[in-house]
């Protein structure tokens, strides 16, 4: 779960970038990084932990020159979160000079981490499957090249070489210095990445004949910048934009095919996104439609008294819910949108960490009333157990429990934190012992085909979703019951 | 606009002040600071510009030892914003030794500055109006000092005398050390302060049978804190909490009356608070109903396609209209989280900030529709003029634009920050005169008596309302068109 | 152990002040601050810890307007050395408002506090006797006041009432809002305070014809910010320099009487200062000549192959007992400029700090050598050990130790961070139990007459020298033996 | 002028390293670094720019894991003297991984830069000919891999090739991931390196019979460290500490020849070091004792009342002068330890920065005599300028003016960082000239032959030295006109 951002600008590129990176701030908040180049092929990088508006300063930013550039906000799939020698970019300095970001999660870590140990000879100095993927770009560079100068043909068959060595889910963004910019997606599009451009202008304001071009992670970093859409890259495409501006566009994967993750409708974009064509609001909006249908089915009718929305992400699906039953949508929890720290005085225990520091119930609301509460999704259900006992503390005289997505019983493997198996509270339970683990009176799950459906229904065109931690199906082969069980033994160690 | 909070308990109060602030902040963010006291009488204070979760490190916390203290969050409505001196609390040394904060802002300055000097010889260091009260405070509480041992009713004697000296809004927090903490509202109440109890638990979190005792400007302090509405502080009311815990309380005014700023209900207060009564969020809603009616009235039925709030205080509002008006509700906009600074490269011009960084509009919502755009309140109409452009820009076919309160048309003296009249884009405006300078198809105003009945609804016995940006009628007696030259003079020099 | 400086400019003097504490660096380095006074009588102060360099940023500086001011570095003679709170200057509001900086340190705080609290009801929010000092004055300001406007005979009145209220060592200099630059010495005159004047200058470098005063702990501050000496401040004299530039000056003591610190010329200021006369620096070498016919009497020629000094401050004396005693002069220690922190890793155990850190022996200079080594003064003793074992180690045959002061046997009360007797090497041992304990083959001090001699032969009409840390003899009354015991418990406390 | 330092320990090295570089600090104060290796072979690295004591934090130093390490402190010899991305230590990431710090400078550097491009692909983000050091070597490890693991003897035929390639001066350190340290000099061993040892104890303090190894630019590194100096690296040599703690070395150079820098003695190495088996102390009261014979033959006797060093690094050679003379030795000016900066208020012109920052002269000490300073050297002549003017404004009736070096009239191209020919106060003048140019009454320098006897004398196996920038011979065959003409435009660019 991060995000990525990469501009060729025909002017200084990094405070476009800066303000991509905020608006991708919800991608992840661990640590964020730029790199930038000169015409010469020079970089700049400065990287740090935190949110972007903490980590960069006036100095920072004003040594970011170049009008090429790449950005990433993170948010730590695995290792430690807090490992400020693993946020991105990552840089090589062979072949050319190589810097990238990447969003995603490679799931053949170990027999990458082997080979290029013995047989590249090249150092990996963390544990991050990004400086494992910038090393083999950077070998399969060194191995396409033939002639003195790089040609794109030569980039896009060191990518094509990358998608037969890696697995697993990876949108990607490279800088190769004194070349261009080069950005590509795995073959099953797990993870998206988009293309725009803008005409560009001069000190005036006056368009020049020329053109730049951005590739980000959503597609509102396009709308908010002034750039327009071009598409979204496809699934194991490559496209390179050279120092000129000139895009070239390939297809590097044998068999692509494009099956995102459908997470990303649920939770993880931004509603204002548009997303492999389908608007995350409207997506969430369906949901919120065909949840209502399935509450109606399971709760009798007069049970419920009121609607409301855990904030912020259920709010679309929660007023469709209260619309399509006709019932009273009220919103009885206010996010707290400041969050601070806890001190640990001299001699003081250290207080639990409460969701009521995220959330405030407004006893008003909930007194003597029968309250449906909805959220996007349930993982370990330690919040939602909270936020049911919230409005029990507030009066509420029941509480049914609904998510917009259904049980997620497996982990996600493909750049989205997710813990172990049996922390899922969904995993090995039925829905009535979920609710009695939770707290709820009653517990409605959207059902699996309801959200394909629901996410579907926005672009005809795409046929398939990684679906993978509500039904277990893994499209990447190297996701084995062995793997699932090395990864959970990784984190917990 | 500021927000306060004073706590009295039975062990370390740093972390409830500092938890407190953060639920405050969104009433200040310019600087904030807390003030505690030991039993010894031994003052610490912090105080630091920025938002709460910035200004406070572990080792200034570590310093803010004592059970009693209090805290801040500001928003300066005088004076430069960015002033490091005029950061609350402010602290006198003679008599006893004082730390006070304060919410409001008061309309006598001129004469107490000019007294203070030359009767008091006491030194402002500031153009704070409250460095001015602690001093008035101060003079008051050393006048009315007669044996050795300062007792609650010297203490009231000198609020009393407050009372009588200082005209204004003033929500007021104080700590006299050795004594205890005193907190008092001014005779109209214009400001709000409500104050809260909770048993005192010893380290294994059982009760001790004494009580610790909180005042804050907003109830959700006090709900998130554990702690239970006693009640209001009264108009003219000051409340005294001494050392050992005991609460004293008496009413100090003449001719107490409470009439409450109504500006907290448009837009400044939580909508999870109740003040005076009232529920913030229900008060919303109420709007939203009766701006419903007056929509009705003047826009021809079936002009509208869609009803869109600007997030996120209009939110209730927006929804009820939609509701009553059986229009659908959408979030076409979406407002950005994460707001970072804009760089200035050597060489480069300044960029002009933007609504656009802060709101996002989403295409897909707007495109081709005739939307009603419902805000809380419009003030100099330079953002709502940005974002009638930013609908248009996304492909409304036509905007309305409709806020819940009446047109703001006089300047609001009792602490909050508004421009001089002729920045105000309804001064001296008819309501199409207002549409078009905005660039709106129809304009649609809360009537007065609406907004009026809207909130008093919620509290039978709430019998007045501040309304002097709306209508002008100031009931302090010093503001006249003389005061109000000279405010709009000292803020544009 | 502090150093003070004001200063009365005709333009900004925030740089003149900084520039004065770097030159006072050397008198203390736990914490520094400044205060300025605009026209308006506005204050500006800004107060941290650490040394000059590290604690003003350019926006600290910035802050610091006007044209008169004063500055503090703080090395801690009692409280805690990091206190942030009892950094100076100090400031009370009323009367007029007062910043005040102190070099000093007074013996009856116990019966000050006291009477402050209950008779004048002011109060402390530390154990600094600085803020004493500053509550003090203030309220003799207070009474002395009868029309309306101060004038300087007022001010001279409040310092002759000081002077009777408080005893101990304090030079004192102290900024009066609106009104000038007070300062004073205490009517022994134990800490030094010099007075000095230059022509004003205009932005193109000609005389205005108006004058700029300075008043600093030492006068080597004043030459190097090109002014000229006019004379050290007289005991129990006051300065005072009004807003205009006017100097006023009166002698507020009853009995003055001239007897300056004798540590002054051992250790504490820089040799390049003039104090009461006397140059440091050839106070130095008189006492190095002095101290070589006392190592001569005891110590059997041709027993010494190298004199040595531990550098700094012994350098002078060093050379002259070398050139008396026609032996060879070597710089065996060479001293490390640069010192730095021992970090604790998480497990490990705290490593010793040692001399070694500050010190290195040169082996080629000790190897096989009788070696004399010259110390300024010995007190704990615990570093003069750790020298002579480093020159053991280094090689030397055999060490003599020598001190150009005599036996350090009492506490130091006026402003020397000294410990408790028992802690004093010399305290209840003879000089050849000192050698023993140290470690040295043998042991020269100074005598006291010597000591006294060699500083007073500077300057004729100085006729006494505070020796009481040599001598115990105290001269202000209070600092009876309760006393003593009394501040060697709070210390230990 | 940069310092470098490598340790191999049997426990964390991350202090040792710290407390080496606070003794180097005298040889750059630019950016320092550190690297440090697990056994893993993960890297850990930091660098800032400034001092040591204020670059590295707690945190910085406790991510320092590893017993196997290396730093750098530095002075910009070219380039611009603040970029932080030319801080030391540098990093590639194949073969292995290695980390490099270097002190010295490169005079091939643009051939090598051309090479490394078209030959190995090889991407310099910086002008740092220390980047260009680490690749070279990377490529030249890479090329001399014949099996799988790495042995001494490829790592030795790797520098062999490294000292083909590259021409200048350079002492170097490096780790191989997972392999251990090397460390080599350059086949003139034109900078120092000296290796040394120490017994490993475990926690208890008890030998472990395993040992630890260093090497430094200086010995006294080792000295203060507790290691024992094995000997200096020698020129050409190449030395490699493997990660079990087992030291091999190899002369890698065809026609090695040492001819140290003799500006070490002159200036810039501490005195307390013994380079090349040469005190420098020593040395430099050789040079004093020399220049005194130069003295007396040019300068009539008895024109001469006082013989002053310029402080610090003078004070050898001026006692020496002062006792060979028989004239009397004073310390009239004193160094201010404590150096600040110097706020622009907006509005303000920049003060010109003065010596008399960082001296003070004593007036006591200059008034009526004919006074002799004696400084180590004399480069561009502008400092000693001030020097002479502020002896003549402290009372001085003439001044004489000598070097303990003879005339600066070549630049320095072997890491020292000297301005171009024509900012050399000596290029073109005659002794007369320069005197007058200076404003000195006469002026003396030391013979060029005199210097080196005086260095030489300490050591009869050393029999050359590189004096180039007194004698304009470059030993390395690249230094050509063409060369020096380019340089020099650089820095002037």
């Amino acid at each position: 779960m991060c995000g990525i951002v990469g501009v060729v600008g025909q002017g200084p590129v990094n405070q476009d970038i800066y303000d991509s990176l905020l608006l991708l701030q919800h991608r992840g908040q661990d640590s964020t990084g730029i790199a930038t180049a000169e015409t010469s092929g020079v970089f700049h990088l400065f990287k740090a932990k935190g949110q972007v508006r903490e980590a960069f300063r006036t100095r920072d930013m004003r040594a970011l020159l170049g009008n090429i550039g790449l950005g990433h906000v993170r948010y730590a799939t695995k290792g430690t979160a807090s490992s400020e020698e693993e946020a991105q970019p990552f840089y090589v300095n062979a072949p050319y000079g190589i810097v990238l970001v990447h969003n995603g999660n490679l799931t053949n870590t170990r027999e990458l981490t082997q080979e290029l140990f013995s047989k590249d000879r090249r150092h990996l100095n963390t544990s991050s499957d990004t400086e494992l993927l910038v090393n083999v770009l950077a070998n399969e560079l060194q191995s396409s090249i033939s002639g003195l100068e790089l040609d794109p043909a030569q980039v896009f068959q060191a990518v094509t070489r990358v998608h037969e060595r890696v697995e697993g889910s990876y949108a990607t963004i490279a800088l190769i210095a004194g070349y261009g910019l080069l950005a590509f997606r795995d073959p099953f599009g797990i993870r998206p990445l988009i293309l725009g451009t803008r005409p560009a202008v001069d000190a005036e304001g006056n368009a020049t004949g020329r053109y730049e071009w951005i590739v980000a992670s959503e597609s509102l970093v396009l709308e908010n910048g002034g750039f327009e859409v071009v598409r979204d890259v496809e699934p194991g495409e490559a496209v390179f934009i050279d120092v000129e501006g000139r895009l070239h566009t390939q297809q590097c994967a044998t068999n692509p095919q494009l099956v995102p993750c459908s997470f990303e409708y649920v939770y993880l974009a931004r509603p204002d996104s548009i997303m492999n064509g389908i608007s995350v609001y409207e997506a969430r909006l369906r949901m919120g439609e065909r949840l209502a249908d399935t509450i109606a089915k399971y709760t009798p009718a007069g049970t419920i008294d009121v609607v409301m929305p855990i904030p912020d992400s259920s709010r679309p699906a929660a007023m469709q819910v209260a619309r399509k039953l006709g019932i009273e949508y009220r919103e009885g929890f206010y996010k707290n949108r400041y969050v601070g720290r806890t001190f640990i005085m001299p001699g003081q225990a250290v207080r639990k960490k409460s969701v009521r520091q995220k959330l405030n119930a407004m006893s008003s609301e909930f007194r003597g009333k029968n309250v449906l509460l909805i959220d996007d999704s349930i993982v370990r259900g330690t919040t939602s157990k909270e936020i049911i006992q919230m409005a029990r503390d507030a009066g509420a005289k029941s509480v049914t429990f609904a998510s917009a997505a259904p049980p997620v019983r497996f982990p996600h493997v493909y750049g989205i934190n997710m813990p172990s198996r049996h922390e899922l509270v969904a995993h090995g339970r039925t829905i009535p012992e979920i609710a009695e683990e939770l707290g709820a009176d009653y517990m409605v799950y959207q059902e699996i085909d309801d959200l394909k459906a629901a996410i579907l229904e926005g672009a005809p065109d795409v046929e398939d979703l990684d679906m993978s931690c509500f039904d277990g199906r893994y499209i990447t082969g190297t996701v084995s019951e062995e793997y699932l069980a090395w990864v959970e033994g990784t984190q917990e160690s």
